[in-house]
């Protein structure tokens, strides 16, 4: 399996320390070894870095892990390639411009009974199931609204319908993200923490590193980070239930009706 | 103005002397200091590094300049704001997808009476005309061949048409690559050099640097570099003509009828 990396805050905010842990995993610690990728929202401009090495040997990895970006909404995805073969095109996340903005989307599952579709507007590039699902709920909402971002409570609902459509075809855990909003679905495994005053300090789980936040932030900075598990061994992440798709802003979760 | 560079090839080739001159002229030997990109495709993937600061004091061109991506198509741009702020959503290359593959694009000049087109398919997320002339030339020839990539000849004829249009809005010189073809717009200053062998040495106009082309490439390799000015002092480089739009596969120009 995959894992997910998000974060969603109110003001930018580097990822180093949560990246340091995570990239562990990708090799060195956990064995997700077939590529990696992480995309940065800063304003409405968003960079993805991709690489199909390992993430703990990955040049491209250990330069972002020194080069502090700083951004307000961030995507990461290690891979343990299952469905498409090991190349740049099946790295996660994957990006699409849908009203003027770009569109970020990173996949932790299976779906080996999903169908393909070659007729929407959005095709896929490479060879994922995770890419076409992407392209799938890409191709529901702008057919919804097809001119601009609706409502978020309406957008949260042909989502929901969407995800619904898609999840039965397997195990559809994803993060997806337009640098304002950040979704994430639980299919089987997700959890998050959101860290505000007064903060602490934090220790990795998959390196011998603490960060104090208390140094590194103002009394109203706030920060959701969301992980396939948990990242730090002294703080109490939530779990996403199955079947359950959050939405956060400005580093909280949005309470939006079902 | 801005400063374009460009490499076909036919086979996957590193383009760190090119870029090395290239970066140069992003705030060192010239004015062009407001954020640069490159993108890589590989295979069917496509890599985009982009930075809002200027190419010759940037953490990722510094990165980007020791780390030898092989590639068959490589765009870059180093940008002299004109229209829209220095800001990352108006670095480029831009990049879609269209007919599942990737597309990027970047443009030297400014098209100041470029109307607005915000109901088309493909829409810009930044404020530059650049962006706005990428997402209209994609536009034109989805809509001419809404389900496949055509024949390069009909391919051709429907982008001389799009850029004639556009071209009359003010100086229009790009590159635009699918990662098979590299298409190059002279509007203005377009020039390229074809390497192939006998392979020789060429010297950098832009820094000290030599390289010796024989020691790094097999006799069956072919480069095609394409350049605002030509990057070296001792080869030499053919102008592309104002108006004319060259087609490169596999390092060579194609011969197209207009």
């Amino acid at each position: 399996m995959c894992q997910l990396l998000g974060m969603n805050c109110n003001v930018p905010t580097d990822i180093c320390f949560s990246f340091e842990g995570f990239c562990a995993r990708g090799g060195k610690t956990d064995d997700h070894k077939d590529g990696w990728g992480i995309a940065f929202f800063e304003g409405l401009g968003c960079r993805v870095f991709l690489d199909d090495n390992p993430s703990s040997a990955s040049p491209v990895a250990a330069f972002i892990r020194q080069y502090p970006i700083k951004s307000t909404n961030v995507i990461a995805h290690i891979r343990k390639a299952t469905i498409g073969p090991v190349k740049l095109e099946n790295c996660h996340p994957f990006k699409r411009e849908l009203w003027g903005r770009y569109w970020v989307f990173a996949h932790n599952g299976d779906l080996p009974t999903l169908p393909c579709d070659h007729q929407g507007i959005y095709r896929p590039v490479g060879q994922t199931d995770s890419e076409q699902a992407f392209c799938l709920i890409l191709n529901h909402i702008r057919q919804r609204f097809p001119d601009r971002k609706p409502p978020i409570q309406d957008l949260y609902l042909a989502l929901q319908e969407i995800t619904a459509a898609i999840a039965p075809h397997g195990i559809f855990n994803y993060l997806l993200s337009d640098g304002e909003h950040c979704f994430a679905h639980c299919s089987t495994k997700l959890c998050y923490i959101v860290r505000q005053a007064p903060f602490a300090a934090a220790h990795l789980i998959d390196e011998d590193i603490t960060v104090d936040f208390q140094e590194l932030t103002t009394p109203s900075d706030r920060v959701a980070v969301i992980a396939t598990t948990s990242l730090t061994d002294n703080e109490d992440w939530t779990p996403i239930q199955p079947g359950e798709l959050l939405v956060f802003q400005d580093g909280l979760p949005l309470h939006l009706t079902p």
